[in-house]
């Protein structure tokens, strides 16, 4: 497959760690030592797969596989949890003839449980014949949970010294507020990079991207996106033009990636994209993105396709931020519907009807003169989305 | 009634704000000047019968009445709004004889929407021969907007010269996350009292109740508790210890109402009662309190009777607060399911099974050995709440 980055094999199994008959273990084998960048949760609580991939790459920014499990986070599992994330790491090392200190790790599911070190060890002879076998997109729906579709992004970039491919893939739709969150991401690519460029790059990536969208407000214990360049295409970032460029082609696959995240929020039917302008700085204007973002009142109303603006406002006034009423300027889609601290004139609920039947709607805040400025994707919040997480674990 | 403080009288009408044939807008008229103090909203955007009332109560500390309606909220409305804000005491102080400047005004219901002066115009002979032809249980469902019942609490207090009575009222179902909220409370008291301690009074019993619930993180433009203190019983709080006594029955009746609305949640089924201590100081035992209380996730889980406990450790994880994760125990009920980074021993889902059941569920939270302590009152996130707040205007 042409779309997919050179160098990189792939394999995937049905371990049943949750549900019979789909895959839920996959793995990334680099055919060379890979430059590898992470991003990870920000919570108190780490996931073991997330402690130990921060521990391997403090040691050394290089790595030759990846291996995701789906069905149990490994987090809040103690030592037991830490003992079990290394066995596994030995299983899939051995299994895929790659050095078990070369094999990075990523958990989802539920939290608090045990891996099923048992259904692990029983699945290592179909992982391996598996490997080489299968494709980046069977990896992709391997690491779904609630995900309703498989989320993956390509980009080719154009160096200097030859073309480079990039191949993201990610899941996520619900406990959904990267900071880095149980989103987990896996980039791949194929050019030569330089190890702390890479880990540059991919931190403010992410930062523009997957810590810009909020489904329910949750941020999980499991967030992680790891990146590996192996330079299997011979295309290397060697000029400054080429990081740029490179990091772009990065910047859009994170981009992508992220925003199919919220598309398939649990649930979800609609995605706002939240605009802030004007604050007195990036932290204020993220306080009123994500005040609105993840508003029950403000995410029902969406869903409902109620134009109810008022509680857009008192979502920003509540949010911590600093700024004078009469500033606040609310547009939805191109239409002003608050400003001056009243109403704007004509009938909104006429006006708004067809912005709120479309399926992706921009709501922009603009709060003063300052220059801070924040976006934020968020879904709605639906019955499903109750549904879902009521009857999660059944 | 013999519950009810002496020396007020009340009246309801029928306006049409809304919906036909309910109250939807009350009052409470004191026969002499009353001590008056409140307690409002802290959105930045504060609906113009909460500015009204600031500024009246930054003149003076006594009123003779309040007036309330429900239907049009009176916020985001400018300076129109202040406007109808003014001819509203007017038309209320008019009708039942009362100073236009000692009409305290309260309102609840859409943002945005300006006040209908015409149904207010047409409503007040109505108003006037209601006034004593009614009681305080009538304006506490007036004041309803989604509450699916009235919530009322009394008390009495026997003070050195005598017996004081207190009559509470509130409402609220959805935006509730009072810092002061889209919830009203009034509260009324014949005791005499000195101003400036019943507003203090005041102060700290709405912090140690109405704000540490909350239905769903929203905190409303209109928030409100104004508490009224007549003198009418002849008995005064004079001495240290009638004050202490009066003081300890006002946040009696606030914790009441607070309780009260939680469980009156819209679309709600079960309150937990959030107890966080161990925290490095009071704040930050607020931030993880708050962090699980207004979590998606821990709420869909209650309502969902689903012990899953991961969500409540990952929310305490991601609130902000500082602490280890090795130091974090947890209980549901009394039973202890998480400590020393690891689950308790034990089958979970079957021991919890009977406390997940219960319509009041405790959650306990230790942090470490810190002095900081928090408790908040939390609702579920239920099929319903989206249902009426997707469809709240409609």
């Amino acid at each position: 497959m042409s779309e997919v980055p050179k160098g990189y094999r792939f394999a995937v199994v049905a371990a049943e760690f949750k549900k019979k008959s789909r895959f839920d273990l996959g793995a990334i084998v680099s055919d060379v030592e890979a430059v590898a960048a992470g991003v990870f949760t920000k919570n108190i609580f780490v996931a073991a797969p997330v402690a130990r991939c921060k521990q391997m790459l403090a040691q050394r920014l290089t790595a030759r596989a990846v291996v995701v499990n789906s069905g149990q986070a490994n987090a809040c599992t103690g030592a037991e949890g830490d003992s079990n994330c290394r066995k596994t790491q030995e299983l899939v090392g051995a299994a895929l003839g790659v050095d078990a200190k070369q094999v990075l790790v990523a958990s989802t599911g539920v939290i608090g449980v045990q891996l099923k070190m048992k259904n692990w060890a029983l699945a290592m002879p179909a992982l391996q014949k598996s490997l080489g076998n299968t494709d980046a997109f069977d990896v992709a729906a391997a690491i779904m949970t609630t995900d309703t579709v498989r989320k993956t992004a390509t980009a080719r970039v154009e160096l200097s010294t030859g073309m480079a491919r990039l191949f993201g893939m990610t899941k996520g739709a619900g406990m959904i507020c990267p900071d880095m969150a149980t989103m987990l991401g896996f980039i791949i690519c194929d050019a030569q990079v330089d190890p702390s460029w890479w880990a540059t790059a991919l931190r403010e990536c992410v930062d523009l991207s997957f810590n810009r969208i909020t489904i329910d407000g949750d941020t999980s214990t499991n967030d992680t996106v790891l990146a590996l360049a192996n330079g299997a295409s011979g295309a290397a970032a060697s000029t400054a033009s080429d990081r740029d460029a490179l990091k772009a082609a990065l910047l859009e696959i994170c981009r992508e990636l992220a925003y199919k995240i919220v598309q398939d929020a649990e649930g979800g039917t609609k995605v706002a994209r939240i605009r802030v302008s004007g604050a007195n700085d990036e932290a204020q204007a993220a306080l009123v993105a994500r005040a609105i973002g993840n508003s029950p009142l403000v995410k029902t109303a969406l869903f409902g396709r109620d134009p109810n603006w008022g509680r857009i406002v008192a979502a920003a006034g509540r949010s911590g931020a600093e700024f004078k009423a009469s500033d606040l300027v609310l547009t939805i889609g191109s239409i002003t519907v608050f400003e001056n601290g009243q109403p704007a004139p004509g009938d909104m609920d006429t006006l708004l009807a067809p912005v709120m039947n479309q399926a992706d709607i921009e709501i922009g805040v603009s709060l003063g003169k300052g220059r801070g400025e924040y976006e934020l994707v968020a879904s709605d919040l639906t019955r499903d989305y109750v549904t879902i997480n009521a009857d999660y674990r059944s």
